[in-house]
C-alpha cells in the first residue's frame, strides 16, 4: 500500500533506463534534459537505472561466485549499479549549478518486503525528499532497490526501474511519470520485425498491461499495473530525441474507433503436454500448484476433453527459461499424477492480438485465425482475455504472422 | 572516540586488501583462509578492500564526470567497490556453509564526521554485530567507509581500510587484528630496491608509524597511529603464502639490540623554496597557516639563518600531488610575506632511517651522513623526530643510498 504525499509540491517523476545513461556523456546529456524541467518551474524526482551492461556484468560477477547465491547478496551486488549513475547525474546536475543529490533505496526509504531478488514495495516515505525539495531542485533516486524492514538492501527485479518510478510518482502525487527509454513511444508492434510498424500516440492502461505482459519489452508490467491502481499519469519517450511519444491513459471516447491497438510476441514460451493423464478431480490443481509453489508462471492452458473418460492430455506454456527447472518439479509428482509422457516443444511463440476495442467489437478472432489460415501457419493453443487473443504458433513463421496480422488489422496505415 | 564492547566475544579481525580479494577465485581462497580461523573456534570479523583496480576505475568515472565533483557524490560511487566485494565474499563463504553476512557501513553502523573523502569515524556501534555474531559465524564489513550524522556514505580516504579493520578491532576487543596483504609482512627496506632487505618479525608501533608516514606502503598511517592509541595486537602477513608475517607491538626489552628497524623513502615529495623573504615576525606563520588551511602537509622545513637580518630563504617539502594547489595558495599571498621568488625541485626523495635504538644510542646520525657523503650523495634538507632521521636527496641516487644505508647499519646480515 502507498499513502500518497499530501503537501503541495508540483513535481514531475523522470525515469531514465540504461541506455540513456549508457556512459557519462550520456549523463551529461540527460543533466540538461532535466535543466528543462527545471526552468520550466518543476520539481523533479529522478530515478535512474544502471549504466548500460552494468547489471549483466554483476550478475556474472555473483553466478562466478555461486551458481546459488544467498539473494541477500545478490541484492547487495547488483544495488551498486544504480548507486553509481545516481551519484553521477548529482555530480552532473552540479555541474550546472542545479541543487541536486542521490537518494539510495535506504536513505528515501522505499520500504519493500524480504523476498530478495524480487522484492515488492510496501511503503515509501515521502518526508525527507519532500523536505529536501522544499530547498533544493533534484532528488535522484536509485531505480530497482529498496529497503527491507530488517535494514538490508533488496531489489526488485529486472526491469523494477520502472515500478520505482511509477510508484514514487504514485506515492508523491507527481503531476506525471516519464519514462524515458530507447525508443520513441509504444508501437503497434515490434518495428524491428514489421517494417510498417506505427507508433500510437496514446494507448490505454489496459492495452499496454497486455502489451507488456505479451512481450512487448517497453515497459515492465508491473509498473502499469501499478500506474493503473494508481492512476498514475504516464508517458513512454525517447531519450535520443524530441518527440512527443506514447501517453497511458484511462479508457476514452477517442479510444473507441480504434479496432486493435497492438501486436506483440513473446519468443520465451516452451510448451509442455502431459499426455496420459488419469481423468481424475484435482489432476490439474496438483500440477499448477507444484508449479506455482515453485513461483513458475503457467500461461495457456488446456486440456483435452477426454472422450472415453479415462485419461486426457493437458497442455500448458510456461517461460522456456523455467523449462529445466519446471520439469524436474512436474516429474516428481509423475507417481501421483499418473500420467504416461512429459513432451517439451520450445520451438514455439505466442502472438497476441491485443485491444479495447475488443470489448465491443465482434470479428476479431475470426480475422485472426482466417489470417492465420491462409498464410498456412498452424495454431498449436489459443487463450483469450478480455481485450487479447494469443495464439502459440511454431517459431518458423513467427514474423510471417506478425506482419500478416500488422495488414490485416489495418495498422500498416 | 571508540568506546569498546564489553560482552565476551572471543573473536579476530582480518583484512583483505584489494590484491587479496583481486577476483572471485581469490576470493574463494580468502574465504578457505577464514574457514580455518572458525575451524580454530573463533568468530570473525573480516574486513574487505574493493577487488584491485576497482577503485581507480571509479575515481576515473567521476572525475571524467566533473574534475570538482561533490565529494558527498563522490563517496557513494566509491563506496560501491567494497559493497561489492563483501557481499561476494559472504557468497563464498556460504557456498562453505558457513553463517556470514554483509555488513555496508550505514547497517553496522561506523559512524564518521561528514568531510567526505577523508573522513574521520567518530563512533562504531557494536551492538547489532554483537549480536549477529552470537548466532553467526563471520561478519564481513566493507573497508574504507561510513555514514555521517546526515545519513550519507562517507569514505576514509585512500588505504583506509587498513583504520577501518582496527578501529573495528578497538571497539570489539578483538584478540588481534590480521592485516593481509601482497606482502609478506614489513621489511627493513623495499625489497624491489634493495635485495638484501630482510622481513621483520616484530616492530614498534612507534617504529611502523615512522616507517609507514615516511613511505613505507604496508599499513596506512592512520591504522598504526590507531591501533598504538587502542593498543590493538596487529600483525601483517601474506595473502598468498602461510608465512608467520611480521608482528606489530608495544616496546619490550628484545627490541634493545637491534639499532635500527628499516629505511624507508618516499617518492611524492616537493620542495619548495621561497627566496628573499623579508625576516619579519610572523612570516613562517602566515606560509604554513595558508597552507594547512588547504589541508596541504608541510613535512621538512628549513628556514636559513639571515646574515644581515633583512631577508631569508625558507625551504619546505609538500606532497608532489599537491605541489599545483600549493604554489597557487602560496602565490595568492606573495605580496603580503613579500618573497622574491618561488623556487621548485621536484627531482627530489626523501630517505629516513627509523629506529627505536635511537633513543638510547648515539652515533646513528654520524653513521648515515658518512655513508652519503662516501656515496657522493649531497643533502639538500635534513630532520629528525625521536626515533628517525630523514633526508631529502636528488631523486637520481635514491637505491645507491638505500642500499648503502641498509649495509652501513648492518641490515644485509
Amino acid at each position: 500500500m502507498i499513502e500518497k504525499d499530501n503537501r503541495n509540491l508540483k513535481l514531475v517523476v523522470l525515469k531514465f533506463g540504461g541506455t540513456s545513461v549508457a556512459d557519462v556523456p550520456q549523463i551529461k546529456k540527460i543533466a540538461l534534459k532535466i535543466k528543462k524541467e527545471i526552468n520550466l518551474g518543476n520539481k523533479v524526482i529522478v530515478v535512474v537505472s544502471a549504466m548500460a551492461g552494468v547489471t549483466n556484468n554483476l550478475i556474472d560477477l555473483v553466478k562466478s561466485t555461486s551458481q546459488t547465491p544467498l539473494y541477500s547478496e545478490y541484492d547487495v551486488v547488483l544495488s551498486t549499479g544504480e548507486q553509481v549513475t545516481s551519484a553521477l547525474l548529482a555530480i552532473a546536475l552540479d555541474n550546472l549549478n542545479i541543487k541536486a543529490r542521490s537518494w539510495l533505496g535506504w536513505q528515501v526509504p522505499i520500504i519493500s518486503d524480504k523476498s530478495h531478488g524480487k522484492a515488492i514495495i510496501e511503503e515509501i516515505k515521502t518526508e525527507q525528499i519532500s523536505k529536501f525539495l522544499e530547498k533544493n531542485d533534484v532528488a535522484i533516486i536509485s531505480g530497482f532497490q529498496g529497503v527491507s524492514q530488517e535494514n538490508r538492501i533488496t531489489t526488485l527485479g529486472r526491469g523494477g526501474s520502472d515500478t520505482s518510478a511509477v510508484a514514487i510518482s504514485a506515492a508523491f502525487s507527481a503531476e506525471r511519470c516519464d519514462i524515458y527509454t530507447d525508443v520513441d513511444g509504444v508501437y503497434t508492434t515490434d518495428p524491428r520485425i514489421v517494417k510498417s510498424a506505427k507508433k500510437l500516440d496514446i494507448i490505454t492502461y489496459e492495452e499496454m498491461l497486455e502489451l507488456a505482459s505479451q512481450g512487448a519489452k517497453v515497459l515492465q508490467t508491473r509498473s502499469v499495473a501499478l500506474a493503473m491502481k494508481y492512476d498514475v499519469k504516464l508517458r513512454v519517450l525517447s531519450s535520443f530525441e524530441e518527440l512527443p511519444g506514447t501517453s497511458i491513459i484511462k479508457e476514452g471516447k477517442n479510444m473507441e474507433k480504434s479496432e486493435i491497438s497492438g501486436i506483440a510476441h513473446s519468443l520465451n514460451e516452451a510448451k509442455v503436454t502431459l499426455s496420459g493423464v488419469p481423468d481424475q478431480p484435482g489432476q490439474a490443481a496438483d500440477i499448477f500448484g507444484a508449479l506455482a509453489k515453485h513461483s513458475i508462471n503457467v500461461d495457456m492452458i488446456v486440456q483435452s476433453s477426454s472422450i472415453n473418460y479415462e485419461a486426457t492430455d493437458i497442455t500448458f506454456t510456461i517461460p522456456e527459461t523455467d523449462l529445466i527447472r519446471g520439469e524436474s518439479i512436474i516429474k516428481k509428482i509423475q507417481k501421483k499424477i499418473g500420467f504416461k509422457k512429459f513432451i517439451t516443444d520450445t520451438n514455439v511463440v505466442k502472438i497476441s492480438v491485443v485491444g479495447n476495442a475488443m470489448r465491443t467489437q465482434s470479428g476479431i478472432a475470426k480475422t485472426m485465425f482466417e489470417t492465420l489460415a491462409n498464410n498456412q501457419i498452424n495454431i498449436h493453443v489459443i487463450s483469450t482475455s478480455e481485450i487479447k487473443i494469443s495464439v502459440l504458433i511454431s517459431s518458423d513463421y513467427y514474423e510471417l504472422a506478425m506482419r500478416s496480422l500488422h495488414t490485416a488489422f489495418g495498422l500498416d496505415v
